[in-house]
């Protein structure tokens, strides 16, 4: 399935003669260059700009393997252009960057950025990946979207809120918490904040993340101030207890009892891959919706239901960013999916739902209008 | 034509079901991204890499239009990938870069190589593009091509090639006069010497180049060392009496009494666009063979004829570097596909004949084994 790779560069446009090749090429395109010289937004119009996504990584933090490298990175970088295309029909281009300084990274995507029309970071490793989001973010005027970050996050939510449905419970009154503190588990945090859950205590692999622990990075510190209202510390377990939901992006364990103590029809989000913090087999005891990130259980919590919807619809309305509402109405897109099939088993769609790509898609286009972040209101 | 772009990225596998997701995406590819991340050269097998090319500009010295700017320049990106994929099968990705310093450039390009298995530039303006290119080529082990250099000169020898066989002379006996030392002059006459002429004078817009000029560049400088023997200078029209050849790769025009003070049955390539050097209605009273870079006037110099089948042959031996030897089988097969049909009005095959790009393609695959720059030996 991958000998040669996944996907290739295809024409558009037959050329048959050489009227043709004198259309496409020159001497005909000289009128379309010009054109977009004197007046750059026609790119959108007269390029493959409009439809066009580079999925950047520099292979630091591929999968679960770590730093394998740029070239070890390609074969998930083709996968994810594949899903692009399959799901969103947008155009990906695997970038694959052979460094790792964050000054270095920002400088290559602003000068390699201007034939695309979005930004996809993709297996970036905290904590550089979040100052390379920023300041893409703030210099370029086109979506830059950090996946591990924020189509988790999207993703988790969209699960979280038919899970909180199912065991009716209100968003709002839920208290819970998120193992790891790294791309994902910042991203969940901030997300759910923004969804409006008060009560969150996020653990690292020091335990828990409270305004009282020492030396604290900054995106820890930042996590500290605006997390874990009760003050929670030491090990997980100890803000488990009474818990309504745990979330797990890392790879720790999580013991059984830790489990046991959480509140009755608890919610465990155990999304470690290949072996989640606590085994299904052992969280059913206990809980009443579980998911996992793994496709042979029940609710796979997969970033293929977020990221080709919701750059299908930031680019269908050139937006010039992706704000927090574009992302929440993402999730509420995903989730709404679900409808009357709702149940502990099914808090989320598949993948291949047609309506999931085409609801974020157009959720996304319509906050982006909303929030006035768009190009071209359609 | 244009709108929305002339290309599209197409995947070449198909994903219907979870399964399929987990097999072309996680947890499948991991097992391809560990063997690529230890094995690195597996990514020729496991990738798009043993296909794809990057079109690298900076939009300096687009077409004639000159220093456009990156999106200015990428319809004509778009069409040659566009033609990279019709005539040679190839995978090119437009890269129309947002920076125009040289060590910019070599270093954004040292970066985004890894994942693709060549490197075209184009449209990079004199004298940079030398430096960028030889650079290049000296820390990649990949083949790099400035196609405004070496395609125009790979198409300029089969055309003379040819041209010199019709009028009845042997190639070594020419003498030729090049009209331009920018990139594309400066790739012809090292091309020629390397292919047996010996009697070469190029001017500048400031006239004949030779050894006692002043404040020659370094690349002028390096003409002037290797060329015009006689020691013609001052205007062009003094080394262009009796002279066989007149090759024009400029925007300057050339005087009617110029050509008319030739050698008997001249060959005359006027190949700047749109407005060739000397009109062909005009050389046409004292030249045997007449060249232009137009598709309406017979014998069209057009780089397609070159590249497709020049980085066709060079992926499929996966070369780590595109040789003197490499351009010259390129030449010879492009004038050699031309065969009985040879005429005046006939010294350049149409890029629509199938064998071109196959020919050149083998030929250039043939040299690359013979020198010893090809990695796999089919």
């Amino acid at each position: 399935m991958h000998r040669g790779g996944k996907i290739e560069i295809r024409p558009t446009v037959e050329i048959n003669d050489t009227e043709g090749l004198s259309l496409a090429y020159t001497p005909g395109v000289a009128r379309v260059c010009e054109a977009i010289a004197a007046e750059p937004d026609l790119a959108y119009d007269y390029t493959w700009k409009s439809n066009t996504v580079l999925i950047v990584t520099d292979g630091t933090a591929v999968l679960g393997l770590g730093d394998i490298g740029p070239l070890g990175a390609l074969p998930v970088m083709e996968g994810k252009a594949l899903l692009f295309k399959n799901f969103g029909g947008v155009d990906a281009i695997p970038m694959c960057l052979d460094c790792k300084d964050t000054e270095d990274i920002i400088d290559t995507v602003l000068r390699i950025a201007p034939g695309f029309g979005g930004i996809n970071l993709e297996d970036i490793s905290a904590p550089r990946c979040f100052e390379i989001e920023s300041r893409l973010q703030a210099q370029l005027k086109m979506p830059i979207f950090h996946d591990d970050q924020h189509g988790t996050a999207i993703v988790v939510l969209a699960a979280l809120l038919n899970a909180a449905k199912v065991t009716g419970r209100n968003l709002s009154d839920l208290r819970v918490v998120v193992s790891g503190a790294g791309a994902a588990g910042s991203a969940v945090t901030v997300m759910l904040r923004e969804a409006g859950i008060g009560e969150i205590a996020v653990a690292d692999s020091k335990g828990l993340i409270h305004v009282g622990r020492d030396h604290l990075p900054p995106a820890k510190k930042y996590l500290a101030d605006r997390t874990n209202p009760s003050g929670f510390s030491g090990p997980i377990a100890n803000a488990l207890a009474g818990a309504d939901v745990f979330i797990g992006v890392s790879a720790g364990q999580v013991p059984e009892a830790a489990i046991a103590s959480m509140a009755p029809d608890c919610i465990v989000f155990a999304l470690a891959n290949p072996t989640p913090e606590v085994h299904p087999d052992v969280s059913s005891k206990y809980a009443a919706v579980i998911a996992t990130g793994r496709s042979d259980f029940p609710n796979q919590i997969n970033n293929v239901l977020a990221f080709p919807g919701l750059f299908r619809g930031a680019l269908d309305v050139r937006a010039t960013c992706v704000t927090a509402n574009m992302k929440l109405a993402a999730a509420y897109a995903i989730a709404n999916v679900v409808g009357k099939d709702l149940s502990p088993q099914h808090v989320i769609p598949s993948p291949f739902d047609r309506r999931v790509a085409r609801n974020v898609s157009a959720a996304v286009a319509h906050a982006a209008i909303d929030e006035g972040v768009a190009r071209l209101v359609p």
